[in-house]
């Protein structure tokens, strides 16, 4: 399932080139992935217990540049779930468009800060991230 | 005293307007502040206590407007010392030129962090930042 | 009339210390004013003949250490409008709270980029900005 | 020829989980990038042509979690040149020392802004690059 989110492109994710700067990109990801945190996982209560979702790896496309007010639509699903790690898959697209602007794959681990390792996904785990597979 | 430290305008500074965003000024004044707080105070020390320094108001006045490429010059000093706060005065310039960009002023307290107040300002804190009263 | 916006507090607007970092707070001021210039203000035609809306000092006064989860409430309206110049008045509480995070007062001019200059305010951006005085 | 930049890792750039945020090391490789732009490319006399340097993609591995006051160094070079595309070469050390911290694929084009297509590598463009060719 996609989880979707809306941004709207502001003067101040805008850089020299008139387009949005390819590092705000990633702060959008992030919201939309902070949005899942909130809606399937717990994780105020993960953090009480010294675990965290960890971003090992951030592999973007820009395929088109969006500029000011254009209406971004960022759908977010889980493409891979594994061991120890899982992917975030991220389109973002001006909405009520077939104009993708940027395609993303986040891997991230779930990181016990107790011990500052990775630890394997328990059933819990994949129980939530499953909901979000496409 | 003034501490002076030196920034080169890029791109990803820049917004719409093709110029410095306001809110980027904030994070050169911040970076100004951290060569500081390396250099005078030993803030790993004061984190370990649960001590840090943390701001309670920022004025900042934009006089000119600095584009890509421009070298900004950061000069830092303390214009007050008061029972609880203090006070950062900045002022940016084009190097090795008069023209203001930016000036501000940005008053901070020593929150201790186990109790979530602001502390008096000890004779050891008021000895370090008397070194950089203008 | 005040206009108002909403923000979540993200892992990424944290810092250090574990509350939002002074410069964030200035995105989301600057969030807040782009919402009403799309809302009350042709900033697209503005723009198209070389017009925008400059800020020429931001005074942020924090009171209130929010962090993750917080819902924050961003009120904004004008406080004052001169000849060339106007400003913002914007406050930050948490959400269904009386607890002020942070107020700020912007000032802005309409800057010509064709000439670098700002311009006095015409009787079509007074009655704009009468419509959000407090 | 390995570029190499250092940077030092301040509070500001750190996120809830104590560590370097995902997406503030992008601006870390922006910075390195428009260190070699300002030494290697007349980038000012290319943009006034219209042209710029447009990133297309960031594969980016985090390998270590750099916290307050680490050293970063930056290493940078390019590892392909194509027709219309090369690829920067990012690896960020914890300076003085063969701790990975980020290492990092950055493809890039330039931009004809005045048509909005990517144009091919010129021998001027090759011959820059490939000072920076490992």
């Amino acid at each position: 399932m996609k989880e979707i989110i809306h941004i709207k492109v502001r003067g101040y994710h805008i850089d020299l080139y008139g387009h949005v700067n390819n590092t705000r990109y990633l702060e959008f990801l992030e919201e939309a992935r902070w949005t899942i945190k909130e809606k399937y996982f717990d994780f105020m209560h993960e953090h009480a217990k010294g675990l965290g979702i960890v971003v090992v790896s951030n592999h973007i496309d820009y395929h088109h540049a969006a500029t000011l007010g254009d209406a971004l639509e960022i759908r977010t699903c889980i493409s891979r779930i594994g061991n120890k790690s899982a992917v975030f898959r991220h389109e973002i697209y001006l909405a009520d468009t077939d104009i993708l602007v940027v395609d993303a794959e986040v891997t991230f681990v779930i990181m016990d800060f107790n011990t500052g390792r990775a630890i394997p996904l328990s059933e819990e785990w994949r129980t939530r991230l499953e909901l979000l597979l496409e």
